[in-house]
């Protein structure tokens, strides 16, 4: 029983399914010019309401760093929250792909940058002055590092800022679905609507085996983009392979659903252990993410027990963070649950008869 | 009937069976910490005889880009033939994954260097002279670009030269299947024991969906490749889906098997195709490629036909190329050779009674 | 009267005077094939009291870049001051020349890094994983972007800590002579004897047209530098007329006679300033700039007069900076001084009879 | 008596006057807020008959570097001559300016590209096609490698081709007053007049320290030049002493005349030694460089005389490089060829009487 990572998670059959299909489908066109492809670019365009350009990659960090060099220039300079999956967990690709774009932290509290404090940030940041990086990009993270997600007014208040000051804006969204599981509005209202120019669309946190999209919503982004994902080595031969993945990730709401599962997963995990004497959630658990503070002994025992899951921050804090995936079993979470009480001397819940 | 590339092939039954059990596994810890990683790099340190640093990625041109920056600094030279994937066919990822090195066209016949004209363009290269690039790594396609073969003998007199030199030897492997079913030779005799040093390993043009190995056999070059790959964005979260891949591909000598087939209907092809008067091979076949200068309106004839392939060259010369695959039908071939026949003006040969 | 920066100063007689003699002595071969590089590298090593590999520069960005290159990898992480030149006022040169490397601001009072937080920082940077930029390089900045001043024991246990985790030490000394001047120790005891590996000495700020120079201790950072120097356009081909411009700083002891002197009125600066009430100086003044809050109106009234230095820091809090140099007129303090007292309402001081 | 280099010259007496009088002219705004750049911007616009954008560095490789960067993205292809400057002797700093860009070579006589053969190359160069780097910039040296020049009429052709296939022109100008001095037409009409976008303007081999100009003609190449030099570390602070040297090699008509004079004597030094026995240029001598085969022994003869200059090309074929500069004595140049004459065994030329 694993929450370590929505990553230690196999992928979904209906996925795998898929790609046996495509794989014993005969010959396609390499590249791109296939089928597969083809109707996941229009699907994408179903889904979110707009045309969009779409470019299938293999990694989050592939969709990240490609769309940040889409948005900053090698002398720009990309905002985001300091704990951003892109400036802390990409090992510098930002950097590679931008030829040396600086990221700039803007800290807020539960992951989340505040629009008033990038502007404060923005106000002071030398535009047009040669000594210093260019401001050029915003990047949040939706759902965040902390397990939190952006509204879409929020989104919408960065993007204004962003658009005031010349920069483009940015969504990593390897848990993109999880995010719109909790708002329940639409992908357009949390995207473009919202302001945003680049999406990384994740579907491998939720059921695919390796597929992410870069959805760009302004045609001049996506000019060059071609040539930045090849020479990235981000360009499969046997693209038919991705774009299966895909096309039966958006099939139906399926992964909608599945993300929910996740959601509600994480909620579960989270009101239990907060039920411990001396708990404490780090952040509001809005997405597939707990981070928690448990009493004293409790995540020993339970490491004990053979679940497996991160500490997270200061080791003498006592916090882990829990990940839930669309294939977490409620059985492993009643059973976490039950360990985590008796580690930490609770008794189990009466259970209302029926 | 498609003789476009081996990329518009599907992919090997067991190797979507074994991405298929792979995904239903349950949990799995990510980014290489599972058991079909350790059973790959054991299964290649098996194959090649000796240890080895097995780094997987998706496609080809990442394993080139990733092992060409492993061995040459940004400053450095690498050496290949003129019509090398390295140099034509990767919009310049050796370029950016080096961070500018400069790739150094060594002309030779059949797609192939000589290791003489090698020593030669080394003699006068500047090594030690701050004003130019300096000479740091060499780059073979084998099977070539030509869909020639590099011999044992051949490799490891280039190797001397490189050696001699100071410079690290690079096999572009995206065809290395290809190469070691006309070779007959161990894959050891074929890399590391001929002088290799690194050897991008393909498996996606020969059944794979998109699985390459960059293999390292100097483990000083493997010091930092893991920190290259994840920037680059070519570290796969779910890497039990490269990894099962590569798994059932080096299972029991299938991938050999394959390769020879590839070969085997490329022969036939050529056999066929030389048949005709006035056809003409302009490389020997010696993979899974035929480059054949074809009779007049033959080659027009087969597109109306149906049948799918590349023209070649100057499209005066009406040159073609075909390529064939594992999975490539004899069926197909015989019909492909019929119809060239029947544009061609001769008459089917004759069967011989049994 | 212009205290804007060290760098509005013009040239000082004795370097121009050198320049001239070597543009008249006939020719010499270029790229420091010439009688006055040498004769620099000899002086370095004999002011340095040791063996040294000297590479000169035109700009201290240029200095920075380079070295830092040489010390971080593309994936590397250096640490320095967030208020650091390299890290705000230098466009993304470090990144550019180390291909992307990330400066990562360690914070600490009056511009300097203390050598406990450096060690806090370390231990948790991620050394050894490989999603995280890995821990390579400190910069420290001698004298500080606060006008402050490392002690040899303050860089020797930064040094120390940057040293058991692996890292190099690089000391940005755009301001060198500064420090020294005020420090009072042998250029060894501020560099390597404490541990510096690369020093970026700076001579323009200090009387020099255009000159400075990398100064590596270690003599394996040496062996790629010229290569680095050269792709990044900054080999000069008539080397002698920056070799002339050093070797005519580093006659004698002018150079820290000057750097005394720019001390000095800084300091002359300082006194005057905080004898107006409500003065406050922003940090402790070590070598030759003056960070102060001046009362109400008077940073105004200077401006009305003609007086040109910088606002520092939110306006609103009415702070300055001052910068003094070689050339600095004493004079120009008074009047400066004067003119302050006038605007603040004070008398002028007294005069002690002699 | 030294022609191995123009850059083994000191610089003109005139250009040293001008920094001497700029460093005692007590304080200037930095980074080329000071009179001196402004002059030099106005009087370029003045000499090219046009509005340009001006920037100011110290080498001819930043010069060349960076205006690459500005005309081609790091999936660019620049075309120019295999031996030109940018391709041999700047040890990679396109590749690191452009940020991985290709340069492709164009061969042709005389180190110059034809129009037709560029139009050939870009035939088949596959723009648009994602797999390839896309052509984006011809880059001209004028004068070449070779020591000839190309008229207004050989770069407007090329300027034409570049521009139908949607390229920049980039002119690497170190000898473009020798090519002037040749061509006799005015700078517009060698420059932008004839299609070219960007020119690397030098003065340093015809009698300045270090300084080179950027003329970029097209506004939207400079936009972003400014940050492209600062994070390049080609910034001068102290920019007046670079404007210094350019203000007053441009000030009337020095620089032609001297650029003329050193063409001058390049004839004067190919009509002796063609008069050698077997002695062959390998070239037309159209600037200030004289590539000549010299009748065996006659080059160990000279180099025993203490004369110095460079071999050429492969040393069994006895081809040296002769070089001479705005300062070349005429004695010197009467001095090698009777030298040159005594070692071929042949009489010196009679002088006619007055």
């Amino acid at each position: 029983m694993n929450f370590c990572s929505d990553n230690v998670a196999g992928a979904a059959p209906r996925i795998v399914a898929a790609l046996a299909e495509a794989a014993a489908a005969g010959p396609a066109m390499p590249y791109g010019a296939d089928a597969w492809t083809q109707a996941v670019e229009a699907r994408f365009a179903e889904i979110f309401e707009t045309e969009v350009a779409v470019f299938l990659v293999a990694t989050g960090t592939a969709a990240n760093a490609l769309a940040l060099a889409a948005l900053a220039p090698a002398w720009g300079a990309v905002y985001c929250h300091p704990a951003a999956h892109v400036n802390v967990d990409e090992c510098g690709a930002p950097e590679l792909f931008t030829g040396g774009a600086k990221l700039v932290g803007v800290d807020g509290a539960d992951g989340k940058i505040a629009a008033a404090d990038l502007e404060r940030v923005l106000a002071t940041a030398g535009a047009g002055v040669q000594h210093h990086v260019q401001p050029a990009a915003v990047s949040l993270s939706q759902a965040s590092e902390s397990g939190t997600v952006y509204t879409p007014e929020e989104t919408a208040a960065i993007a204004a800022v962003a658009r005031a000051h010349g920069l483009g804006l940015h969504v990593d969204g390897a848990r993109f679905a999880n995010a719109l599981a909790t708002l329940g509005c639409s992908p357009a209202e949390a995207s473009w609507r919202a302001g945003v120019d680049a999406l990384s669309f994740g579907a491998t946190k939720n059921g695919a085996l390796a597929a992410e999209a870069v959805l760009l919503f302004q045609p001049a982004l996506a000019r060059d983009f071609a040539y930045r994902r090849k020479r990235g080595g981000h360009l499969f031969s046997k693209m038919r392979f991705l774009a299966a993945q895909m096309g039966a990730y958006l099939d139906g709401d399926q992964w909608l659903a599945d993300a929910r599962h996740a959601n509600a997963m994480a909620r579960a995990l989270a009101e239990g252990l907060t039920a411990l004497p001396g708990a404490r959630l780090l952040h509001p658990v809005q997405a597939n993410e707990v981070f928690v503070t448990l009493p004293p002994g409790v995540a020993d025992g339970l490491t004990a027990d053979g679940f497996r899951f991160y500490p997270w921050g200061n080791p003498a804090d006592g916090a882990v963070r829990l990940v839930t995936a669309f294939d977490t079993d409620p059985a492993h979470v009643a059973a976490f649950l039950d360990a985590a009480r008796r580690h930490a001397g609770v008794p189990a819940p009466t259970v209302r008869a029926g």
